[in-house]
């Protein structure tokens, strides 16, 4: 989902993507995913990541820890904002990312994830993009922190000049 | 595997761990951990995380966009950390974490994760550890940052208290 600031500039570095929604991004626009992970999503990203921290697999710990029960792995939950990039802009390259964990994400929340274009610079055919990052509960922020990231030429202008 | 270096300062907040070799951290030591990614591994992280970029998956998308292969997922390798972290220190709460993605990794490259103690604060039972993060590959940065993780009360002087 793509909701759009009515004060953003208009940068048509991006024109052409295959995505309607995607054709033009201005800063100011923001993209949005909402997630609930599972305890089979908890076993399978602890399987490929071989974190088995006891605080997602042990209700105890995490409540000895101070929690109300087993976490969701933050680096799973943050996976949301290049999930969310690359699904608009495939082949987005990822240059970095900064990670603050507000607060902890149970198993069944809701999560809603957003990244908002806050800066973008156009070199040669590509696009540098600024965004800032934010996972969501019930209005609260769990995870914030900034991304950047190459986007790549759009397929429709590439395929004109080779032509 | 934890290397100490001589001029480090002993903090002595994380005595009692079960592992004896992280029976104390101090600044300066550093936990390593080396991996070698597969294409089934980035097929796994891709279905629990949904991000199904093309630069993971085809080689000629990952070409066209100036790399030598298919990459894996930057947000995959840079599980390695809370990895690294939470294997040493069950019960670790992750703080938070920047990422900057400096080379790209590709299926089969052994990578050496890194985590060095550069600064421990203790609250109450609990310590605050800032870590210097990096990923290296033939020596090579690949990945690097920063970290903050709460390490828990060691079990052993839980037990003694509460007995």
């Amino acid at each position: 989902m793509l909701t759009r600031n009515l004060l953003s500039v208009n940068v048509p570095c991006l024109r052409g993507f295959s995505s309607a929604a995607a054709s033009f991004l201005r800063t100011g626009d923001t993209l949005k995913l909402s997630r609930i992970f599972t305890s089979e999503d908890v076993l399978e990203y602890s399987k490929v990541s071989h974190d088995s921290n006891p605080l997602h697999f042990d209700s105890e710990s995490a409540r000895n820890a101070g929690f109300e029960d087993r976490l969701v792995h933050g680096m799973l939950v943050a996976a949301l904002f290049p999930k969310i990039i690359s699904s608009h802009f495939p082949g987005a390259i990822y240059v970095s990312q900064s990670l603050h964990f507000r607060l902890p994400v149970y198993i069944g929340e809701e999560i809603v994830g957003e990244v908002e274009a806050t800066n973008i610079r156009e070199q040669k055919n590509r696009c540098l993009v600024k965004f800032k990052t934010a996972c969501f509960k019930n209005g609260a922020i769990v995870i914030d922190g900034e991304a950047m990231a190459i986007l790549p030429a759009p397929a429709v202008e590439q395929a004109n000049t080779s032509a």
